[in-house]
């Protein structure tokens, strides 16, 4: 298999701009239905998507107080019920759904998604969060969150315990002979009996060995503990990045940290995510930014803001218009407080502009342009250890979704850089990650149940 | 709508019966694959059965050593995961998952059943369990179960804060309104902002209100502070009865208490578990229980009656065929493990008499004979006050379950006491049982965020 361009597909509700769900061809009244992720699902499966690929929040979080009900952010379907769901009416696309080590606990995350695997017969993905914020703290009995290194602790252990437990039955163990009355055998079974700083799980997990082996592993994290995180465990890395040149560094950092770990770079797919504005003119193409921006209102821009920074960020006191003020530290989201404020500066954003800014892509890429202009800015980072894929975030469903599918993806196809159909069964062969080994094989006498 | 026999199809994969998996006509090779219970999905609806159940142990509990491997039951799909899946590939039928008041937390657990009610368009139901036993414990950290009735404490809290957290918003709380650009009514939602003896719950849930208002409440536990607590919350009880005078003393217990709750007696129906061997004459229809009585290997036999103890009941040094022993009490499952001392002494049952009692139907309710034999049972059952309905638990799948729709459904539908379509849209509909009201509604002043 040659080395192709990975595509993920973000698709949250009416689309990944906030105000999205404004635009006339919004179907907003959906979003509740799961026809229309349905649909969504189907149309990225005919554009050949690795993955589709589903954020969360433990938080009906609007990033402020609810009395404004201008966002539509934050309340919908659960992502692991919804991809199990969505398993059942595609064939071939993988399902990347977040949850959270913080908030969860091994033996169930570990199941779940174990089924999700087994429903899907091997397209399931997990993205590896933390749930920084207060808001989802007090979701699940704490006043306010862990802090930043003890939630990455807490992850790392996390993992750890999470991959034991898929490993609890060898993939040969269940025997099934209805002769001798043998369902599995003994010696092909492994209780984790883990015990840690973090967790204590006996297991055997309840579900057998996931079809992968491992579900896909992926990350966001962009602080250092969140690198070193995705460095030691993840298989793919969903990243916010803005030029060529600090995407190039950042896939140097963390491909740079994978030999310690004794992987090779071959085993982490750096995927940063793109906003795409594709038309047949560049005129077009701007028009659509321009349109989805005007539609933004001030108060649902501050709540963005103030969501980013793990809601803790109240400009609503400043001028909209002024320049965008210094702020104290929060303990939050670190990493994107940090990138707004680096943002504000360089490009000189008042509050406005800087919310109109961020809620498009929410920092991430935004390429505004016609399909070969696209495909352009995709290869150059492509071919030059920027990226080994990326994360569509189309700002309009289903618009954006198919705007895409028809326009950039033949062009990357014309150019030898995207496959023309699916080289694999699971998740795992389509983006050309090993099928991890059982750690625990060949190790039968000591660590099996007594 | 006239008054009508409730049928809940319990089918764990190769069939309720210990031994189901080495029946030579058992698909026991397709029960980890989602195809399987797809099958037995649509052919329960085929039948008009209200909800398919799944019970759960959150622990791969064989009851004992892992050693011998003799047993099936355990290891497969987490029910909620499954029940999305199967939701899409069904139209009518209802889906009761079980899931632990114990072990999970309320928001994940609030959040993931209003996501199923939403993708199964209102058709999902939440079997309350406490997970009695220290396998579970194990999973989670701990050494041992927490005792009786502090689990259930426990369960009366967490149903509270789930039905608070499913009132998070109103029903029509989301206007969508493109042009004010408001997408919802800030009045409309309440956070539930509880804070209580085992729970501390901002809220509100990130999950719009469940299609049903809440998914239907299923509960099973048979002990003292288990009718109390299905009394408060429960609207549909899953219990084990032998006879009709226990059926109709347990019926007269639970439906007397609803009163103090200000419930009516027909907001909770009372749908014992049974066991069905139907064939077209007595003689054939023993047979089949035979046919498995002989396949139930003895150190299986040994894993249930363990298992069933809460895994703390070791039988292996007592003669098979001798009388079963005096055994103390555990602070396992109280209420199975007296059920079983009880038996056994009724029957005066061996030890492998009594595995091969219990291995069938696990104490429930075991009727053998002609389709009309059956019925005549059931009917007397609905019809004296003790059962509003059945939960069939066939012995061998998919047989039992095509044996029970093809033999017995046409001859309660002569007798004018089973449906012959769906009454309704949802589960709720389809039992019978009313839409519940949003408990803040009206008060929005007093509990709504600031």
């Amino acid at each position: 298999m040659s080395q192709k361009i990975r595509l993920g597909a973000f698709l949250p509700g009416a689309g990944q701009h906030l105000a999205a769900w404004r635009h006339p061809e919004a179907q907003v009244e959906r979003v509740f239905s799961f026809d229309y992720y349905k649909d969504l699902a189907q149309t990225a499966e005919r554009g050949l998507f690795d993955a589709y690929f589903l954020a969360d929040s433990l938080a009906a979080n609007f990033g402020g107080p609810l009395n404004s009900g201008r966002c539509d952010k934050g309340v919908g379907f659960e992502p692991v019920t919804l991809f199990a769901a969505l398993a059942t009416v595609t064939k071939h696309i993988g399902f990347i759904a977040t949850a959270s080590t913080t908030y969860e606990e091994p033996y169930q995350l570990a199941r779940k998604f174990a089924s999700l695997d087994l429903i899907s017969n091997g397209r399931a993905g997990w993205n590896v969060v933390t749930s920084a914020g207060d808001a989802a703290a007090k979701n699940f009995g704490r006043d306010q969150q862990l802090d930043h290194q003890e939630r990455y602790d807490r992850a790392n252990e996390f993992v750890d315990v999470v991959k034991k437990l898929w490993d609890s039955w060898e993939d040969d163990a269940f025997l099934r002979d209805k002769e001798t009355g043998v369902y599995f055998d003994p010696d092909k079974v492994h209780r984790p009996n883990h015990a840690g700083k973090h967790f204590s799980v006996a297991g055997p997990l309840n579900a057998p060995r996931p079809p992968q082996g491992y579900p896909v592993i992926v990350q966001a994290g962009q602080s250092e503990p969140g690198k070193e995180l995705a460095a030691r465990t993840a298989e793919v890395i969903f990243t916010a990045q803005q030029t060529l040149e600090d995407a190039q560094a950042f896939y140097r950092d963390v491909k740079g940290r994978l030999a310690k770990y004794g992987r090779k770079p071959d085993e982490l797919k750096i995927m940063p995510g793109v906003q795409p504005y594709v038309a047949a003119t560049e005129a077009e193409a701007r028009a659509q930014y321009e349109t989805l921006s005007k539609l933004i209102h001030p108060e649902a821009g501050l709540a963005l803001l103030s969501a980013l920074s793990g809601g803790e960020v109240d400009l609503s006191h400043y001028d909209l218009d002024g320049p965008f003020p210094d702020l104290p530290r929060t303990r939050g989201l670190l990493s994107r407080q940090q990138m707004m404020a680096d943002i504000a500066r360089k490009h000189g954003f008042s509050i406005r502009q800087l919310y109109e800014w961020v809620a498009g892509a929410r920092g991430h890429w935004t390429i505004v342009g016609t399909p070969q202009q696209i495909a352009d800015q995709l290869q150059l980072w492509f071919e030059n250890e920027a990226a080994d894929g990326f994360n569509i975030m189309p700002p309009l469903l289903p618009n954006g979704l198919n705007d895409f599918i028809d326009l950039v993806i033949p062009e990357l196809q014309r150019r030898g850089l995207f496959r023309t159909q699916y080289e694999g069964e699971t998740l795992r062969e389509n983006l050309g990650l090993p099928r991890p080994g059982n750690q625990f094989e060949g190790r039968q006498r000591a660590s099996r149940a007594a």
